[in-house]
């Protein structure tokens, strides 16, 4: 952590990051300091950024990782004052404190790469219907549980699809968990940190019924819809019963072009979701389909059971319904559902705010269905496909 | 369950509610029931909704308490033929179907008042600087882990100011534990599902120092914040280390007033937080301080230690430094602090996308500080809120 000129400058992350090609040329421009590689790459670097990103004691806590440095304390009339390449090094003289500051050029080279960003190293979301997805995309589980790889591939798929599969797994309770934690922190909720899905004499959800379930997303009565479930098979001796998947973003994309109106009612008009239970009252109220800054789709909210009451203007709620009916009858139509059985030992994980699941109803008195499932947010499955994705540089 | 003429028919949520206020007049004004009160007060509801709604079986099932009717398998010519009121129901029949469905009135009044809205029952949030909060606002401990209505008002007083403390409670460890159960899910995080705030010797976080802290955010670079921390107070023997609590709220109303093109920054350019770890890898982009859609403060993300790449035009980084700075230089200004010993038995609770909390540094061989804390979202809350509400009426 010492600033000696006889060692190499560490990146703010600690991380292992390769030093990069060649510099051609480093200058002062401004409040910017602004470096250009052999291959043409510029990366533009304020004062302020460089400063705050200087690895040494003061700045960056050695344990901890963490920013020790607050960055209203640097002066104001900071400037870099001197620029040189070299010794391994991009070193900056400063005023007016008079500083001399060391960056790893490699630490540089990622950034102008936009290495940080958070969608980096996350596979792109590719839309699907039926026909481009007969079954889930499926991978041999039990090198999942042990391999990095193996999880690693796993995860991209379900980013990926929405959708993947593991097969082959002991049917054993505890196994969601234990996968769970391999990838991060569970997300609890009121059914519980893993939770049993199979007919039950006193259900609080219609999951744990025998009824048919609409494809849906999990607990839209929440601000934010927990990201992925995991479905595990324990044992399922009825024929019926299959699960449906439904991808929401096709069906969003589909809307967008063929029926504008209805695609504007459901991204542009809220609803309120709500859960009616005598111990909890949750409610959110939002959007069927949610678009992010771009405009681009980001994710829906869609539990038809749930829903509860048009958050808008009188005069725009038959619209709303017309919009949702359209979207429903999309949901249930064949063309756009994976539709399977669930085999005991198969895992399936889904984005549960993207993907639309169901199933079909079932006869009890055909056998018994055991599932086990949890919730796991994006958030931990893009940390876990970053550090993934990190090891393997 | 029964649609029987011989009982009053339930309202969806299968809670008790009052009958309301007699019903003047129904009409039925083309796709909507248009109810009009004696006090002036008029519903409208639309033909959907009201069939959605009905509490029937088929419609609602009895148990779950969520809908089992599917919305898109109403007929599109679905209408109003005939309305009355009377048997303390509003009575409806329906073409094409023949249908004869009855409501409640009661219901029906609470849904003209908008009482199915997420905003209702939650006090509205009031902003504090350090003279309008030289405390937080406090309440004997020990009721609040047994009485509904001393919960009620604990949790009422942190939503409204962001910020509450219960003193005296017994200084065990689990405490903090059992009074969130109470409230009800708890949301886990790399720091586990309860965390201890001690100096450590590894630590993975600056919090787990001696080391002051500036106010900021906790789990910044998460996309969901986590919403309400609970901060608990088992032993403290250091004469130094107050907690420091900041309302971002009031720090977003002065910039809107006082620094305009700070706040327009602030709310409009994106920066990256992140997470330096060795097993993880968390990310986010967003602005420091969130609008909702109405333009209205929403939350604030202020992790000065986490904030990493500046994720914005080049040409914008400089205005976005110079807001950052103003801003924490405010949330350094006591004139915004609230600061006070932390005291063993003090509880404090404190909404975490609002608050910015901090420390000072303390002196680890004055004596030993022990906090045990949890994090709970706003969903949580709310909903804690509403079924005490309802509960009181």
């Amino acid at each position: 952590m010492r600033d000696d000129a006889d060692r190499l400058p560490l990146a703010p992350d600690f991380a292992p990051h390769p030093p990069g090609p060649p510099l051609a040329a480093a200058e002062i421009d401004g409040t910017d300091l602004v470096l250009r590689w052999h291959d043409g790459l510029t990366g533009r670097f304020n004062r302020f950024w460089l400063r705050e990103n200087e690895v040494a004691d003061g700045v960056v806590n050695p344990v901890t990782r963490e920013r020790d440095l607050w960055v209203e304390d640097l002066p104001e009339a900071l400037a870099i004052a001197a620029v040189s390449i070299g010794d391994g090094a991009v070193t900056l003289d400063w005023r007016p404190d008079g500083r001399r500051t060391r960056h790893a050029p490699g630490w540089l080279r990622d950034t102008a790469e936009r290495r940080w960003h958070p969608a980096h190293d996350l596979p792109e979301r590719v839309s699907w219907d039926a026909a481009e997805m007969p079954e889930p995309v499926s991978f041999d589980g039990p090198p999942a549980l042990e391999d990095e790889a193996a999880l690693g591939a796993f995860l991209a798929a379900a980013r990926r699809h929405g959708l993947a599969r593991l097969r082959g797994l002991p049917p054993q309770p505890g196994l969601v968990e234990r996968l769970a934690r391999r990838i991060g922190t569970i997300r609890g909720s009121n059914f519980g940190f893993t939770f049993a899905v199979e007919s039950k004499p006193d259900p609080d959800s219609n999951a744990y019924t025998t009824a048919a379930l609409p494809p849906h997303t999990d607990l839209a009565s929440r601000e934010l819809q927990p990201g992925f479930q995991m479905l595990f098979c324990l044992e399922n001796g009825c024929h019926d019963g299959h699960s449906t998947m439904v991808d929401g973003m096709r069906l969003a994309e589909v809307l967008r072009e063929k029926a504008p109106a209805d695609f504007a009612a459901l991204t542009g008009l809220s609803w309120v979701f709500s859960n009616r239970h005598p111990e909890s009252d949750y409610r959110f109220s939002g959007p069927i389909i949610v678009l992010d800054a771009s405009g681009a789709f980001a994710e829906m909210r869609n539990t038809s059971f749930l829903r509860a009451e048009p958050d808008m203007d009188p005069g725009d709620v038959e619209a709303a319904y017309g919009a949702v009916r359209r979207l429903q009858r999309m949901a249930r139509d064949p063309a756009f559902a994976c539709v399977y059985p669930f085999a005991p030992g198969d895992l399936v994980m889904f984005d549960n705010r993207r993907i639309l699941h169901g199933r079909q109803g079932f006869t009890p008195a055909s056998g018994t269905r055991r599932l086990e499932g949890c919730y796991i947010d994006h958030d931990e499955v893009h940390s876990r496909l970053r550090v993934i994705a990190r090891a393997a540089r």
